[in-house]
């Protein structure tokens, strides 16, 4: 409840909005219990299903992650891993400081047995109103070719399962079109990817087909995909500024999608973006709720 | 003559658009003698000042480079590069097959001593409505800090000359705004580029930076320039297709820009975009006079 910028009040307007979707889940609220239950009675919110757990500190949003995960043994993210590794809660969901979500991932409930490197992907909005999922957009900045295999396969599960794409077209981001172009990375990576039999991959795509429908699922290391991201970020802002309303550059405004899985770690994380506001939160509790129910972590650990 | 989706009649007509700006550089014309001429004649061009230079063979778009060149040596880049390197040229232009263009260079001007890698750059649109210049943009697809550091240095002094910027600044292209952040690569470049007093460093700049003024000359390696340029070019398709209408927008054709060059190499070398058409042949005649007349070359190897 106290990570993002608009801690707690954001929160639990969207815990309001997923209720109103006639939703079920019980949830967990980890964070300053006061606060937090002033805001509960003044949105009128039926407590039923809610829990409230007090923590006493914050991990601020420019805190060194392990550092302050170490130091702030109460903080709301602390206990909240705490909470998900003990299975006293199924999901964990922050808006909180990315690299102490990845780290408490990491450390508390861990990566899956074979995966080398867990990974944060994001959604791509593409010409065919259809959101694309990009992955690695930051966590893993530099990569081995085993990594891109692996966030293909990450990747084309997630796809699959939770956003309804099936055999989801996967797509290595690279400098041309054909087998063999590209740097050192990427040109490890084709044959791997080729050899995959489990994805349906579509060989190399280009930055000038990210925001077409050519791939469901675009596969790079976190350097150039954080850098795909941010700048697929500013075009919002470029368009609002120049006053143009239209519906395809409408799917740039990020926020609404809520956060982003960790994938390859044993139980359904969510990272939130830190300007996350209550329709953010409501989304990122679906998609929790979604992994769940179709037992995602289940099935990537099939896959390998 | 014969670079380029439209050759050579795209050409010609470029050459007649220039002259009606009452520029008047002598130009040499390599290519097939007969379709030149012809066409020479039917757009009226006055023949003061224009050379046909005879060529029976042309490199397609997609041969390979260097057995093109080696293959084809009476071909239009090979001759042409031939006339650049005894000095019978100041300048050489063509909207051909990239790669011979780039071999072209480093084998018959070569490299610029001191220079490890020559480079190519983009303009880029900036929402201030002047345009900025990323380097490198896919001919450095792995590099090594010191390269970026080159591109830094190479960058400032276009800028500077030929974009007319004065003291521009140079942003290093990576995933957080601090010294430290990034991948392996720009880790190890940014001291190296905090210690180069010859340029403006400003530092770290994003994804989302690249579209506003942050930095005049955004630097990194041939594979993220390569993605930031082609989603930057697929962007001016997605606004016309939803038939947006904008002047900020409108920058983002980059055909209006014309080639760009080599640097780091001996001489002026220009390189076109294959969809080139008469304006961009217009303005690639105009960048290399002004490389002549400013005496880039000259500038670079004084800064080295």
């Amino acid at each position: 409840m106290m990570g993002g910028d608009f801690a707690p009040l954001e929160a639990i307007k969207g815990i309001k909005l997923y209720r109103e979707l006639g939703s079920n889940a019980e949830l967990t609220l980890f964070g300053d219990s006061q606060q937090i239950n002033d805001l509960l009675q003044e949105h009128q919110l039926d407590l039923a299903g809610i829990h409230v757990v007090h923590t006493s500190q914050v991990v601020d949003m420019d805190e060194h992650p392990t550092k302050a995960l170490r130091e702030k043994q109460d903080s709301s993210i602390a206990v909240g891993f705490g909470y998900l590794a003990k299975g006293m809660t199924d999901a964990f969901i922050s808006a909180g400081n990315t690299g102490a979500m990845m780290v408490g991932s990491l450390f508390s409930i861990k990566a899956i047995e074979g995966i080398q490197r867990p990974t944060i992907g994001a959604y791509m909005p593409r010409e065919n109103g259809k959101l694309g999922w990009l992955l690695d957009v930051g966590i893993n900045a530099d990569c081995k070719p085993e990594n891109l295999v692996q966030f293909a396969l990450l990747g084309s599960i997630f796809a699959e399962q939770i956003l309804n794409i099936p055999n989801p077209k996967v797509g290595l981001i690279n400098i041309g079109e054909e087998e063999g172009k590209g740097n050192l990375l990427a040109q490890a990576a084709y044959p791997l990817l080729k050899e995959l039999k489990s994805i349906n991959f579509i060989g190399n795509i280009e930055g000038r087909d990210v925001f077409l429908d050519k791939a469901d699922v675009m596969v790079c290391e976190g350097f150039t995909g954080n850098i795909i991201l941010k700048l697929g970020e500013s075009i919002h802002g470029l368009v609002q500024r120049r006053n143009i309303k239209d519906e395809f550059f409408d799917m740039f405004e990020f926020e609404q999608y809520g956060g982003v899985p960790v994938l390859g770690v044993n139980k359904p994380v969510i990272i939130g973006h830190g300007i996350s506001h209550a329709k953010a939160f409501k989304n990122m509790i679906g998609i929790a709720q979604t992994m769940i129910e179709k037992d995602l972590i289940g099935k990537i650990k099939a896959s390998l």
